[in-house]
């Protein structure tokens, strides 16, 4: 044994889990990291196949008061699944099934450990899509995806995975199996306890099973390209084109450092100070119109040009474009603080002033853009790790940036989490009474502070 | 002094509130009742100005260990308003300013005093509107709206109350005053209390401020009428409506019992087994084409005949029969249980031949009409009040048919939420684990039980 742990505690996870129970420095070293780029090393791995399972390590572990890390595909970028006080991981690799796909009621019933994009190619013989999809959609796991409310670009019509689930079934930390909602679209029956688990990054209950709401795809879609003089022009755009009812299924802005990076790399992108990708969906029929809708709301003071791309490969060259940023990043510099910060619509153009500011203040390069519908915009502090100048710089502008966001009515994160990497900043996010309320929640779902310490909430100060 | 509260808490908060501290006994009354016809007379009534008033009014409660009864405009219909317990009701009314509308923002910042009515009102000149519709939406508050989570015929697209607000503030049992969320609509920030706080009928906080989620005005609309030879065949067509790209905008359900009741009150409706309504957006271009797909996905095996009410009057009239549907149950017997109960889609066939089977049994007449698209279905059982034998009979049937809608993986409530009337049921909707953990969360907003105390949670069976 190559552990840590209590011997009473390993010697009956062993007999529960079989080779589902992971000792070894490789299996452990494996499940320490996340896409955050933090590591630490678990005492072991559990890997359950039940909710049984699941019940059984959480109160094996409450007894020896040993911390639980959930798992899923390890894709989160906040170092939220990162064992950083050792004790367990547990992976939900093993609980993959998808249990039912119920296409009458739009619904999917699924473990944790499920795919997004496995999700999606199950769905697509019945016409419809889980609409949640995050850049690492095809690696990331749906039980990842509701622990963080992971979202994506479909977020600013479909919501994010907060909006697209229905029920859970979930282990505590007091090792309690606990069921919420179901399959059905209305709910006003005792308390809320579904979404407030989605987005609590494994610190209130591990989810074991998730029926997830589904939507019809669309027949057609389009997308169209607007160039803007600044960015104070797109963000009235994107004003007006959410305030029109034919609501674009993705709506990503691109500041001017991102047009130039795309230039640099070769895209046939004008010199512009933003660029708004507008994607409309619709019928054979409605999509001329939804698209002239959607065109006609792009259009005001300080669009440059507006083309509309209907065809398959037009439009893919856009998508093709947007998808391109994040590792035409790596041209600029091969490290990078990729926050994913959100401010009321109508403060984007002080979001992107402040951003310049910053970089200049900071003699950085910050590239900005993302998902402008909903004000969340990811923003790339840019710099060479071998710089030590440069990196501490880099480091030092980010609790500004969190400074600047929180000063127009923002918030820390739209669809990242906030793990390890903003816990320190949650105080500046709110007030101590609010921290103090959601401490309460986590002693409620977790009195012994067993799953996933640390993470998501800030020490209390005194 | 007209009351029985301690002298020094009646002091306080008469000299805090001046006249919004009510002692006299009509005051009391009239803030004693709801629309589920139960009522109670608390010592007093506050009407709290400001966030800092109910503040101060919850800590000298707290103090003194008495009641608290947060109340809007009492059109709730499961007794949540009700102070079975006396104390203090606390009447948003005097707090009732629209406090922002942030257009560009698509959202709206209130008090919950605000009527829903008044703020479509202050919507309308800018082409947005706030979604949840209940049938009382012209005087009822949105406080009332959030505490329920009310919904109505617009949550089949838009979502119900919960899924239409972005930020709280909110003062706990604690005295704390709590803020979440925000003018945004993305967030992956810590806890969703937003979302928990909503639907929790003042047993967790009072809130006093809520920023909302707008949605633009559709520009064009039109209904379709189609009746179909039975339940099934209905249901059926529910299911191909909801799986099609183009969502209704309300999607109506109403039994035989609802037809039978239309017509003998004059309505022009033929004898058929069900009939859907359902409400097509888009724009004046688009709308042909989206009436099409509706149009399409009702017609099937069952379909007897479908109009299009594409003019204003036409589509006028469809709805009138809707509304007509309500007043008109007295016509059948002065005394009912309306019950808001939601089941996945594709049992809706179940639960209507399961009421009509419970009909048979009972004697009584039940009539079912409402939300298909959400299978939330409002199940009417009918009685005379001064037939004792028959008024017994519908509360016989009431166990029953609550046990019917979770055997079909349904539930309680879909908008009204649990109040007094259906709180026992609730050991039957959840398992003691489930229950626990609401009883855990309730303990972390509100540690003394002070407010709304007996409502949505059962009490423990030792």
């Amino acid at each position: 044994m190559d552990t840590m742990l209590p011997t009473a505690l390993h010697d009956e996870l062993s007999t529960l889990l079989g080779d589902g129970w992971l000792t070894d420095e490789a299996a452990r070293r494996r499940h320490g990291e996340d896409d955050s780029r933090r590591w630490a090393l678990p005492d072991a791995v559990a890997q359950p196949r039940t909710r049984e399972d699941v019940v059984a390590i959480v109160r094996a572990c409450r007894a020896h008061r040993v911390p639980i890390v959930a798992r899923g595909a390890g894709t989160g970028t906040t170092g939220a699944a990162v064992p950083t006080q050792g004790g367990v991981v547990v992976s939900f690799a093993r609980m993959n099934r998808i249990v039912e796909v119920r296409a009458a009621d739009r619904c999917a019933v699924v473990e944790p450990g499920v795919l997004n994009g496995e999700l999606q190619q199950a769905l697509m013989p019945h016409g419809l899509f889980w609409p949640p999809d995050p850049s690492s959609a095809e690696v990331c796991s749906i039980g990842g995806n509701l622990a963080t409310n992971a979202g994506g670009p479909r977020a600013v019509k479909y919501g994010t995975a907060r909006d697209n689930v229905l029920g859970l079934v979930a282990v505590t930390g007091a090792g309690e199996l606990i069921r919420c909602g179901g399959p059905y679209t209305k709910d006003s029956t005792g308390y809320d306890l579904t979404h407030l688990l989605v987005g609590s990054e494994g610190t209130l209950a591990l989810i074991v099973e998730a029926t997830l709401k589904l939507s019809p795809r669309p027949i057609a879609q389009a997308g169209l390209r607007a160039f803007y003089r600044d960015a104070g022009s797109a963000a009235a755009a994107v004003s007006r084109l959410m305030n029109q009812p034919a609501t674009p299924a993705m709506l990503e802005f691109m500041d001017r450092r991102s047009l130039a990076l795309l230039r640099h790399n070769g895209s046939d992108v004008p010199e512009a100070g933003a660029m708004l990708l507008v994607e409309a969906e619709g019928s054979h029929d409605t999509l001329p119109d939804v698209l002239a809708a959607l065109g006609a709301a792009a259009e005001g003071e300080g669009l440059l040009s507006l083309d509309v791309a209907v065809d398959g490969a037009a439009r893919d060259r856009l998508w093709a474009a947007r998808r391109a940023l994040s590792p035409a990043l790596r041209t600029i510099a091969p490290g990078k603080i990729n926050e994913d910060v959100v401010v009321p619509v109508s403060r984007i153009p002080d979001l992107v002033a402040g951003v310049e500011a910053l970089a200049d203040e900071f003699d950085l390069t910050i590239v900005a853009f993302g998902h402008a519908g909903n004000g969340n915009l990811h923003v790339n502090l840019m710099y060479h790790p071998d710089d030590a100048a440069q990196t501490a710089r880099a480091h030092a502008a980010l609790p500004r940036l969190f400074a600047l966001v929180l000063s127009l009515d923002g918030t820390l994160s739209g669809e990242h989490g906030i793990g390890l990497s903003k816990r320190d900043f949650m105080a500046d996010a709110f007030d101590a009474a609010t921290l103090d309320a959601m401490r309460a929640v986590k002693a409620a779902f977790d009195p012994d502070g067993i799953l996933n310490p640390g993470k998501v909430l800030p020490p209390p100060t005194a």
